[in-house]
């Protein structure tokens, strides 16, 4: 059990500014996110794609902006807990709020902040008849998770996702055939991993088919493979022992849900002084928040953190006047930051 | 008379910001500011300091974030009118704004948008009996409308604005003297500024003066100089025919405290959905707005703005519906902003 004053449910872009504005008025964070890697929607939708509407930074890519806010937050060295969902949230007489995660991770913490964005991301499932079957033993959705030794694996999706997993199979050379499945003959993906791919597909290292999957092929409660409608509209097999779905991810709102919070339309109801939720506390910030005039931007969610830290901030010091200070100026928020005060004062 | 869809008052952060935003949403803005130059705060009080929360900016100087949100606004090239103050607003019968400045320019304004941080940056006056009469002739605040040719001329001050006063008054060698007075023999201004000013002190160039100023010294209503009290508590003269007050600059809310705006402790009511004032039309935004909650931080001033200007797009635009945008996504934004889509998409 971890006691924290602060817990923040999400890494992502606003998640992690949440970190640092708590950190500003000296309180500390836990952070818990469902994906293995911060930045959240940024890094999974937008990691090479520009970003122009971050005041003061006239362009960046989603990556950059996620390594930008990770420099930022170093200062306060947030514990972060990746790979794992939270799922209860329960009260304590106290207070303070209980929380558990997937993998069995407990927390006491004296504020929550939810900044979920869209909600926790979970790869897009193939929904074909038997496959639920068939998941973790010959459908997978991560390559640790495959084994490929002396195995014919077909990766789907038309995406850098797929295509790196493609390439590492092919590279690492343990499967005995790699097949990428895109429903066109073009993929989507940075130009040097696009490079890669044609020199494989060149040494005939990796299979590019072109077609989508009409239906699993079993025998005996196993793979055999998948049926496609490929391009000029015939049905063929394509034969495989092991699926890698690489189709993307989509949100969902997850435990969240059944927390007991005020929700209008899947998104939770703040108000604009606080941003806290319906629940003393808890407070919600960025894309999965509700107020009047609200707007999914990352602006939004950048001054949504500032105050809900500021509210939470009253109450994990009870009584104490909160003042605000200037990084420009302040001394002690110099300290908290580990920067020296500017020359010249 | 300029008739505009969008008057933004004041051109620092949040100002140029408010014009970007706009920007995205197709509305071209004109921006009036007190000040000779954009940047407002950040560069009168901030310039050389480092600001460390910003959003995805882990440091910048005051300087450096005007330069970065100029390079961000560029796209929509808004016609800045500097160095004068508004002074008059008077509603139209067709729910339009005529607003006046301090040199007479006039505007027909859709919307108007109050960034005007602490208020209009005004030189601080030299507080002596009998100053106000000299103001203008013996008594000045800016370089340039100083008469120095052969003319001893006192420089009061400590920062980097009357340090720089005095380096070029010496080094353009027009005046008979040069002196800087202020209450110790330490200035705050940046090294290189610090290394020129103690080479024309070494060179008998510049005289330092330490003291405070006591009386005005003067003759059949022209200047012969100053009483100061000396570091020793001692009262002497300094003698000069000019004076230039180089002692920083204090805001003032200034005619727009005259407008009927709803005020609270001198700032100017708005609500949290639209950040529009008392006045239908007229938005504030940034350290000059009040609501629950407030803080006067640059993140929240930016978010300010953005919903300012989709509030202003709906009055812009009567009819039309305002959608949300992403700029790394939307093809019109992307036309807007005068970049080409990315590609691999």
């Amino acid at each position: 059990m971890i006691e924290t004053d602060a817990l923040v449910i999400g890494a992502g872009p606003v998640g992690l500014f949440q970190v640092f504005e708590l950190g500003l008025l000296g309180i500390s964070a836990q952070v818990v996110d469902a994906l293995p890697h911060v930045g959240g929607q940024c890094i999974e939708l937008y990691a090479d794609k520009p970003i122009y509407d971050i005041p003061g930074v006239p362009v960046c890519s989603g990556r950059e902006l996620v390594e930008r806010l990770q420099q930022q937050v170093r200062p306060f060295a947030p514990t972060l807990h990746l790979g794992q969902e939270v799922s209860a949230l329960q009260p304590q007489p106290d207070g303070r709020w209980q929380l558990r995660t997937s993998t069995g991770q407990a927390f006491l913490a004296k504020t929550v902040f939810i900044a979920a964005g869209v909600g926790a991301f979970q790869p897009k499932r193939l929904r074909l008849e038997g496959a639920e079957a068939l998941e973790g033993r010959h459908i997978h959705h991560r390559l640790d998770s495959l084994p490929a030794h002396g195995q014919r694996v077909l990766v789907l999706g038309g995406e850098a996702p797929a295509v790196t997993a493609a390439l590492e199979l092919a590279e690492a050379g343990a499967a005995a055939q790699v097949t990428l499945l895109h429903r066109k003959d073009a993929f989507k993906a940075p130009t040097e991993l696009l490079a890669r791919l044609q020199a494989l597909r060149d040494a005939g290292r990796i299979q590019v088919e072109v077609g989508q999957p009409l239906a699993l092929r079993t025998a005996d409660g196993g793979l055999q493979g998948l049926d496609i409608l490929d391009a000029a509209g015939q049905t063929r097999p394509v034969a495989a022992d092991h699926l890698l779905v690489r189709l993307g991810l989509s949100p969902r709102l997850g435990a969240l849900a059944d927390w007991g919070l005020a929700l209008e339309r899947k998104l939770v109801t703040v108000d604009t002084a606080r941003f806290e939720t319906s629940l003393p506390g808890v407070y919600a910030v960025g894309d999965i928040n509700h107020y009047p005039g609200k707007r999914k931007l990352l602006v939004s969610g950048f001054h949504e953190a500032t105050l809900a830290a500021f509210a939470a901030a009253e109450r994990v010091f009870p009584g104490q006047p909160i003042h605000l200070q200037y990084t420009t100026t302040s001394p002690k928020l110099h300290e908290r930051l580990g920067v020296s005060a500017p020359t010249g004062d």
